[in-house]
């Protein structure tokens, strides 16, 4: 049996014995599994595989454990994966990960679990809580320059995409632009790879390669290489909200459906009139040959939220340099907008996010079935329920507990309005056509049915 | 009406908007009275005087408000003294020490209120708060090198004396060491001032010059102008488990009477049975002439506590190379000791503290004369009733609250054992002969009288 | 016509009048016109293509001058290729990289040019002159954790082989080693990008990618993207013993003629009685597919330079890891032999050097027809011979001079040993069919023929 | 016989074989003698006492020693001054210092010695040397912000005296200036040490505290304990260049004969027509009680060089937060000028300095009696003379040199004008009054007299 002790760094090495003492009361809670499966993620960085069994199958043996010394506490690995380690060490970006999963799941999971039980959180506190977990993972520190551009996309993305989503990120890079995504391969690999050159060329040292995950999805998407910040949001909503906030600038690459539930967050806040004067620069782009994707994406957003929502991003295809210089110049906006509103340039207090948006959407055979698919309401009401929809479809496809649900009792039922249920159900089809379900080599299995209501 | 906004340094550069309209609450309350002066005081920060009465005369129409921006807080300052500003702008160490004031008094004074009021804390949660204040203060970052030594004696010290701290401190910074003591002039200030020539000398950059205050006498020692680091502890009792869990040594300059509290509370704990182990070096020293009083100090503990007490430190006369000397050899046994212990470079988590030191006493007429002061009780006890009675007499000496009580009610009255009274008495008495309980030029008029019990 | 200008960076920022005064005098030198070359080079940073005519062609009208300013000396450039702008502002490291030409070609160049013509430079002036201009170019500052590896190999690899160059670098920058090669694409730039994400996993922050060039070569090898330092030394010969001293360690990937050259130049002065205590790691290395082109290369070591030389170097096939460990091991020998010896770190003073390897050596028909090749003198004359023979070639192959010659009066004629020869005609033609000589695509025209002598 | 042997630092850390060689062959050489006195000085480093004979006295079979390494040079002390180790360990500042000596004297020393004797140098290359001996001292560096002030003053000053010029240091600390100066005690150690107070209140890391000394001088000025950066020039004209040409104002405390002879020296230069639109701040300054003082220097510069003159520097009687103000706002007017000259900000190439100031005068009874003393001259002439004059009394008071010919044929003879002569002979009567002339406790014994002419 093998086994590693490692000191704690960041936060994590400066805890008081109470502290400490509550950390290791978490060893025997529901949500020292999730760590357990975190830390085999994060020791798992850098492997290509989404499906989390396959990742997990070897390591029935792993474990982990909290260590208490007088002095704080340290990590102890059971039998970890030998990628992880150089020659007996381990990488050092690795180590700093797995302190990071403890701080963000077990550290600010104590802190929280409390509150939360008792009286679930409104809007503000959730807020705090985002703004709270991002200050504790040093993440707010070096925003303040304005150039945090979040990049979505999908994981499972062509070779042709793969290399543009480097492009657009060397073009940023060249900026001086740091780059903040989901954590896993593909379009959340790519930017952070191309910016890493960028920088270089430009001889900037402060290049930040944010990676923001949650326990659900960080088996299937574990950090890549380049991350050198690791933050873990409790659930796909705060973890939205971590993006949207700490952003000043965001691109959309092509991608699945999880890029399409982003999307659909994202311009429901946009359209918030308490957000209208906010400029807040969104592109969505792709090399040549992804015209038709975006069309097609452009052409859903029309037929379901509508021309105001159409305003708030601008389509680029295949020009990494115009992306980037596009971005740049909303970002001069952008801090023109913070100044005059006195607002952080570390964190945006001042975008409103209905709280519809920030409470935990847990998708069940229920819950799924219960949302209101219909246009017969208002946009913003809509934009809510598409995208828990499409958060549901994410779930069943590559979160554990998703799976577990579908493999129980099939795929999730959705239900609605006959036009509206045809469009979705063809933008799912072309995602699954493209092969942009899964990583390529996998068969996709659809975790949803879809029927019109009358 | 002058007018000056401060932007927020340090850990108050990051609040969440919960925190900062906690923040904004407490501006009607009790602590903001305590916060107004506090800031007067560090504004005053250099002068000589320890008087508050005196310091705060001339700025009866200042005024501190707290700003809310969307980004955080700020502080203002309302006809501020001119001395802390260069041509217009406020002094960067002064820009820092209010907002050291702003975090210690309000921030983490709103923390640890309502835990306070509903449950007192008991003994490990009083370290835990003691430790979450030096945490905050950002003063264990830097504290892992076993080189912070703790320095205590009279703010109000002879000329020959003030050069000798001064030379004690010189061959402390030839050593690397760094000091943290009280934050006002006198004893206080010439370590610093010596060290940051040593320092200078060996190029040593990153000299730490810690002063750990408290509200009640921060006006009558404001943190002198070496100071870079300043934390302000709620009470006596949480300001003297900071320095000595903080200490990598002490060292006891000639004082008064809170000299021989600090004394008497590290002597109690260290005679702990449960600290025989832990090697903590502490050295009484002062130049030659000093001989006497150490003596007297000497005679009175070996009288009262006995010689175990006695052993727990060691009298250097007018060798400042050897007191330095010495101090580095006892640091090599700490070092030892706490890595066989696991326990941390940065705070002395094993160091066990009884809880009678820890629980706040409130000097009153009544608590003061209630003290047990005879020798009919186990030295541990009667180590805890003299610091209590020492403290006393601080605070009828310097601290509003006691000058207060003092003023309408007349001097305290201890009672005790005719013996140890005579002692106690003696003592006294040559502190104010010497001139060690005010500074010189002004009459000191005791705050106390002694009467010997049957 | 687009003017930029550029104020100087690193030690041309700190010029005496005299020494801008002497800088301003080269502009009519034959110097000037290398000085124009090279710069246009360092702007195409990045262009992948080795065929300087076709490189330069489209820049006719490109220009530098020198401005003199009373602060010292700024760079203009007219018509600079856009390629090296962003939004208009010169990329920072192609600005650095011109400052560097600038610092090695004029005022290196002038520093030394009178005493050259004078008396030519004796070896120990020739490494002095060598160490001097590495120390000018900041190069030995960060060079004391004896982690510099430099990487041989061809600038036309192919694919395969390029990957795993980059899966060498990759775990030398796991193990926090950083690369030194002779700046251009392949085997030269593969190393650097490898090692860069490495060191991004380590959270290594001086990660150093110093290519070192020569003003013949870098028309056709401009700096690769990851160079972060840029050092040209004049000749072939001062490159090459820049390569050895700074280095801690060698590893050689497949290349061509070039390539050859170096491994020659490497085991001549290995072979060296006075360096036989010194432990220097050589590593040839290559994917699996490789074997066939190391075997090669050893038998025509085996068959000239025997069975000495072949103990000077370890091939390792399709193992990147066992690379890196097997030079961090040697690399602890290389310290226990430099502490021994009391030799610096950063430079390789102790390593002889023969004079016959550091005399330039000027490719002419005259010359390489003149070059004794044949066994029948001692080993060391031989691989001087030899080393002379592959750098003609790659002159022939890439060098404007060399191509000049050859264009003019048709290919160098080789003569020798019946044997030797064949053994050359066989190692040649091999690279040859490998396509090693130039970039792909390009149809390679022999630039030598040989004969059998008698 | 003790021995320690030190590491190199700084540029002599990076020196090539035959650097070293050069230094080895210095060893026999009459350059060597006074690099082993300035050793020592350097070694006394904080010591008050500005007779050498005395300082040197026991310290008789103190040597240093080169010793070659192959990677370099280490310095060995043999029986060096206990003051200058702390437990056995040399002081970092002074280990600094004497790699500065062996820089400053031998290896720039050996690089200007040939140039030197073959043929003396001219004005412009003077100035190149000045300027390259800053460059490599690493004094040019951190000289760009503009805020570098020289202050000139007497090493044997009253106290109240050394007080005034601590605040006006303290004043210009609080300012984030940085203070250059001879080396010694008194007017030369107080502006730094308040420097350094204001600094640390500011919370300056950069601080700079230049001493710029000679070989002849450093004996009896040896570099005080706040000095970090050390320069030593060859002779007091090469040392007077650098002050001026690295300073970015003046400022004039009391002083005795060498701080008139620097005032001339500058009045010279700032009255060359070529200087006339140069704005550089110069301010003469002390404490209540020095009027007369600059009183009787005005009336002598307005009875020998004129209004013009006068003109070149203002007057300010204690008070030291007007002098910094004043500085402060000088230096804007430098800056402007700087710019628009587009003159470096580190050295100030566009200051026109005579080659009459430039060329070394050694001062001996012939050349000191030659002296041209009388008005009828053009006053650039005279100030030239002048100068001289007062360089020649300290040479005769404190350079050994110049004592060992005083010994030998009594003091030297002035001869000139009757009133130029009587104003003279007033000006050093007031000096020797005020004790001004040498350290308080010895007594001072003119090294001339004056004598009327025709």
């Amino acid at each position: 049996m093998k086994k590693v002790q490692l000191n704690p760094v960041g936060w994590m090495s400066q805890l008081s014995q109470v502290e400490v003492a509550k950390l290791e009361d978490t060893t025997n809670s529901a949500l020292y599994d999730m760590f357990r499966n975190c830390c085999l993620a994060v020791l798992n960085s850098g492997v290509d595989e989404d499906n989390y069994e396959i990742l997990f199958a070897p390591y029935d043996d792993f474990d982990v454990k909290l260590v208490r010394r007088e002095r704080g506490v340290k990590i102890e690995l059971i039998n970890p994966p030998e990628v992880a380690f150089v020659d007996g060490k381990l990488v050092r970006g690795v180590h700093e990960h797995l302190f990071a999963v403890l701080r963000d799941l077990l550290y600010m999971g104590n802190k929280y679990a409390f509150v939360h039980k008792s009286a679930p959180l409104d809007g503000i506190n959730i807020s705090d809580m985002v703004f709270d977990m991002l200050r504790h993972a040093q993440a707010l520190e070096g925003n303040d320059n304005l150039n945090t551009i979040v990049c979505w996309g999908g994981h499972s993305i062509k070779q042709h995409e793969y290399k543009y989503t480097k492009e657009v990120g060397y073009q940023m890079g060249l900026r001086k632009l740091n780059i903040c995504t989901g954590c896993g391969p593909g379009a959340m690999k790519g930017p952070m790879k191309g910016a890493a050159i960028g920088h270089a060329k430009q001889r900037y040292k402060e290049g930040r390669y944010i990676g923001i995950s949650e326990p659900s999805i960080i088996a299937a998407e574990p950090p890549n290489a380049i991350v050198n910040e690791l933050v873990i949001m409790p659930d796909i909503e705060k973890r939205l909200e971590a993006f949207v906030r700490i952003a000043h600038g965001i691109i959309i690459f092509p991608g699945g459906v999880g890029t399409a539930e982003e999307l659909l967050y994202l311009l429901g806040i946009l359209m918030n009139e308490k957000n209208a004067q906010q400029p807040f620069p969104v592109i969505l782009t792709g090399p040549a040959g992804s015209e038709a994707y975006f069309a097609a994406i452009d052409d859903f957003v029309a037929a379901t939220l509508g021309k105001k929502a159409q305003s708030k991003y601008q389509i680029i295809i295949d020009n990494p340099t115009e992306v980037a210089r596009s971005m740049r110049a909303g970002l001069d906006k952008v801090e023109e907008y913070r100044r005059a509103m006195g607002d952080a340039f570390s964190y945006n207090w001042s975008l409103k996010i209905d709280e519809a948006f920030q409470h935990p959407f847990v998708p069940t055979h229920e819950s799924m079935g219960a949302l209101a698919l219909h246009r017969d309401q208002p946009v913003a009401d809509l934009a809510v329920v598409l995208r828990k929809a499409f958060s549901g479809i994410v779930a069943g496809n590559v979160k554990a507990e998703g799976i577990r649900q579908i493999k129980q009792h099939g795929p999730f039922k959705l239900t609605g309005e006959a036009e509206l249920m045809e469009r979705i159900d063809n933008m799912l089809q072309s995602f699954v056509a493209q092969q942009r379900m899964k990583l390529p080599g996998s068969e996709y299995e659809p975790c949803y049915t879809i029927r019109q209501g009358d």
